[in-house]
């Protein structure tokens, strides 16, 4: 089932089916599934820790870290999509509105090859 | 475009389209990309940060709130779109593997309605 | 070397030590020390993932836990102390700062047993 | 109060007034307060979110950035403070207790100058 084939609806499924049938769905509320998706993303970032900019592309060449790489990716889809059914959120509609506001906030013009200014905090 | 017929792969196309037109690639490296993704999910955790669990499913009734939640939901979905195709992941089918495997780790006879151990760190 | 006789420029120096005997403070630059507090951080929360907040505090009772949750505490100090001395942040002073600039902000008249509004994001 | 006159004790004494006395105490969970503490940490990271390793050092010399930053750590702080007094955990005992463990892991000899094995995952 690879991307090209699969619409969000199907992995909301299969992953919705999971946690039923274990009876899980009490554990998943969204305030512990919120948690969940920030513990597997600090996962992620484990694998990046301690590298220079100049030597991460190369982290796409080791087989070993990337089979681990693609296993705390699931894990975050996993929750992102546990997250999105137990709040009804339809994900492809959130993410288009995001980038469509995102598009007004950031147009091409001035953002071309620039930071955007909201990541850098300015509280 | 709901959740229903949007593939993966199209939103990955959306969100690459995004960052492209932008020039912002340069920036979008694994390992600031594994960041950004924790810290959108930070910010998704600080709608429950001092909730008590018994208060948590109330949220879903506060249009406001649900707006806001939206938004960090698609963040979350966006970075991790962008961190799949920078290193070449396919989604659905990292998924698919990945819940095999917890299948055979959390087989549903022992797991049923049971916290998973491997949540319980054991270091 | 209790917290009672401990102060934070004794930590910050065994913690520099540690690095310095290493050679490790080519790798401890501010953004993978960032990164680090806050893996360090997610590899706390794991404890308390799937937890109803009633079922919290009994934590306290389970030594093995305990153990661990020392050891998570221990690696977010360690890391922050490493942030601090490397960014020349005086930790004692940024502290009692910020707790006067919260004081204002969260008057105790209009918040005493009230949710700070400022953790109810806004954006 | 700087760092070189000022006790973890004393520090944990003033961030646990400041709790007390808005009875925020009732919000100050384990569960809670580690969620706290990485949703802070992540609000650091998003000082370096998007920067090159070559760029992190600059950062020092800008002093409305750094006056932003000083408040993000002394927010994990302050956090991490609540937290072990919640736990009952002294944190110099702690870190005294981790760095000695972690002197027996990594020994200077087989160390010195490189990565940390445990660093890079290996689930």
């Amino acid at each position: 089932m690879p991307d090209s084939d699969t619409t969000v609806a199907q992995l909301k499924k299969i992953m919705d089916d999971f946690v039923a049938a274990r009876d899980w769905h009490q554990f998943h509320d969204a305030k512990n599934l919120s948690a969940s998706i920030a513990i597997e993303a600090a996962e992620l970032m484990e694998h990046f820790q301690w590298l220079h900019s100049d030597d991460v592309a190369a982290v796409a060449d080791n087989a070993k870290q990337m089979a681990e790489i693609r296993e705390e990716v699931a894990d975050i889809c996993a929750y992102l999509l546990s997250f999105a059914t137990t709040m009804n959120i339809d994900l492809s509609d959130a993410l288009a509105a995001k980038l469509q506001k995102n598009d007004t906030k950031y147009p091409v013009d001035r953002y071309y090859g620039r930071f955007k200014p909201a990541d850098q905090p300015q509280k």
